[in-house]
């Protein structure tokens, strides 16, 4: 029998092997031989599976966003309120080395995004699921009285969204500014001014 | 006398009439010559001025930045405490066609920085005053007592700053889900955690 080459676990072990790569030297000033070599594989083995840059920074944008969810899947399980809602951020905030590669694939992917709606779509999705999730978790708090009487849940939801994005920027435009430290004392900030 | 060219000031015209082609079509969607014709310009007008894309597009920038600072400046003149930190966000939060426009801007910026450290000091400078510009206010709300107590004003600070540079993204993927009115909800319930 021929061998069958399973096309989509292929196509995901070269994700895995090049997105930090990816991640480090940007896709713009790396070329597709640059990016396979550098990973360790043979000139021309990233084309047959990703015919275009584009390609490849799409793939590689949802493996950064299905590891991130099944990070924060994990991190959250048997938590609830304020202690589920500082798990998931834990996982989203850019304070360890592999955060701030994935903040520098996500960069990317907002910058394609602007000009092309089915990728802003794609983003668009994400953002509002988390959203729910947020807000989800501040009713919780709520339900167990700890949760400052708030006027607007939704929109307190929202600002943690937009910030968890905020912080992805920053992270990589001055990640020596912006520390583990700085961060996660942000972070508990913002949990201060929700608590009772 | 030959006429004197003053090369600072048409490369100030060339960028505040291509900004927002720019903005609209994305650099990399875009030659340059398409640029200068959809401004109005002639084949070949952008070149001697803007030899590469990425000249053009760190000048389109810079024109953004700075408007959006004179802007900040004019609308917080006079005002402190709460009324110049909602003044000054409402400069910044892309609640507008045009702020919307600029936010376009201001991702592209951010996606080339990442690979480059000049760009991404210059980011960083910027995000760095604004947090103490609003670490001031925070402490002229409570010089008027106007300020729940906080523990750390400084990470207060930064989390608004932090949002405000999230809201470019979000605005970008999603600017219908994330309206004008939503996102001035997620200011104010931020302002309302704030206050006494």
């Amino acid at each position: 029998m021929p061998k069958v080459v399973d096309h989509v676990q292929r196509k995901r072990e070269l994700v895995e092997s090049t997105w930090r790569v990816i991640a480090r030297r940007g896709l713009a000033g790396a070329t597709m031989r640059q990016i396979a070599e550098e990973a360790g594989y043979a000139n021309g083995a990233l084309k047959p599976y990703f015919p275009t840059k584009m390609d490849l920074l799409e793939a590689t944008f949802e493996h950064v966003y299905s590891s991130t969810e099944e990070r924060i899947g994990k991190s959250i399980e048997g938590l609830r309120g304020f202690e589920a809602l500082r798990a998931m951020c834990l996982e989203v905030l850019p304070v360890t080395e592999r955060l701030r590669d994935e903040a520098r694939i996500v960069v990317s992917f907002w910058d394609s995004a602007a000009q092309d709606e089915k990728r802003a779509a794609l983003a668009a999705v994400s953002t509002n699921r988390w959203c729910e999730m947020i807000a989800t978790m501040l009713k919780e708090a709520k339900e167990d009285g700890l949760l400052r009487s708030i006027p607007n849940v939704e929109s307190t939801a929202e600002i943690l969204v937009v910030f968890l994005q905020g912080s992805q920027i920053t992270a990589v435009m001055d990640p020596e500014g912006f520390s583990k430290q700085r961060i996660i004392n942000q972070l508990e900030a913002y949990l201060d001014l929700l608590r009772v």
